[in-house]
């Protein structure tokens, strides 16, 4: 784990009996302690996303998603901008964007039907890596970023990318500020009463706060679409909420 | 509202159009407050826990939790220390108590049922006024505390009073430390990942922490009991959260 990692996530692993090993925030730091640790004790690497399985397992998410809506428009259907009971699905989904594991595993699923999948960064520091080897076809490789959304300091992976950059499956990605995500982690603790890390909410501030995607919308929807959020995840403890809102 | 409510209950309240008027903190402070407001603009005051009508509603919260608890151990017996699918419901339920609504409500609801109810509160400062009035036989009519269960600083009302210590309903109250309080409420902001505020928690406190409660239920079940612990409510900042767990 990186030494800023939060202490309860620490604590919290180290109680279930693990060892924890430290290294530097960056991918590149990380990598070399898990190829000394590998080398030195034959430990074998789960991957965070550069990976097949962890794709599809991230992908399930979709599934879900995609099940919980139909159910909700079914019973409820003013839920829907469209009121379309027994439709197709939602117009589309967002999900934060780091390594890219749980996008591409989202995009996958939906590659079938006509749920539109996009992507959200933060843009501090260069964090927006998706979006800018989007724009210039080439994966960004190397990504240096204390962003406050610290899932999301990584490049994204070999895999994700072929996945995500294959244009038929993600439309885009999309950036916020690191004030916009503090805003709307505010938003969702103090109004949805749910604890997310700034991650999280990097695809509810695009929807909120990204001009670029609101006119998006605006042009292909003038009313709007039903769009699913991916919150993910919750890693955070009441003292890094106390100081990231106190600066 | 008390001048010392958060910012975001404040502006909350005031984005739906309404007028805040403010007073002191104490329940004796306030009501000076509402009967000026009242003799001033003719205005009616809606009780928040002293009225027949307030404690029926606060008493469905033990509607859906019994009807939530007998569903939930139908589909998964193992939810149930007892595996008691279809049974009589919960073993026990225990609710905040301030000015005794929700405890009252709760405990009318369950007044024909076999489940058992408790009321928590904070013991800072005196404002475990409902144990100390079961104790005694005498209800406490005045309370002067400055808890972080702000929710609780009330001394609980004449009718909520006559239910609560009529003992065929509810069996006793429990009160905790504001470290105990927080220590739940870390607990569940960080691994439940559900943004409370202190005075919700006070009855998982009580399940937790106070050891006369533990050793009742020792004593009575030693398998334990399956108990519905009311979470009740959010009123929280972000800034809120900061300064209660960095002093």
């Amino acid at each position: 784990m990186p030494r800023i990692s939060t202490p309860s996530k620490i604590a919290g692993t180290q109680s279930y009996g693990a060892e924890v090993i430290f290294s530097g925030s960056t991918s590149v730091e990380r990598e070399a302690v898990v190829a000394e640790v590998q080398a030195r004790t034959g430990a074998i690497l789960v991957p965070p996303y550069d990976d097949f399985n962890i794709i599809c397992g991230q992908g399930t998410t979709a599934l879900e998603m995609h099940a919980q809506y139909l159910d909700a428009v079914k019973e409820e259907p003013k839920l829907s901008v469209h009121n379309k009971a027994g439709g197709a699905g939602l117009d589309a989904v967002i999900t934060p964007i780091g390594g890219g594991g749980l996008n591409s595993g989202v995009a996958t699923f939906f590659s079938d039907k006509e749920t539109k999948v996009f992507g959200a960064e933060p843009n501090f520091e260069g964090a927006d890596d998706c979006r800018r080897g989007l724009d210039t076809g080439q994966r960004v490789e190397i990504v240096k970023t204390l962003t406050i959304a610290d899932g999301l300091r990584t490049p994204v992976g070999v895999l994700n990318w072929e996945i995500i950059s294959d244009k038929k499956k993600v439309v885009g990605a999309f950036s916020v500020s690191e004030e916009q995500i503090k805003a709307a982690m505010r938003l969702v603790l103090e109004r949805m009463k749910v604890v997310v890390e700034p991650s999280a909410v990097v695809g509810l501030a695009v929807c909120l706060y990204n001009e670029e995607f609101r006119r998006l919308v605006e042009k292909e929807a003038p009313e709007g679409w039903d769009i699913g959020i991916v919150f993910s995840g919750g890693n955070t403890t009441v003292e890094a909420i106390g100081k990231l809102f106190s600066s």
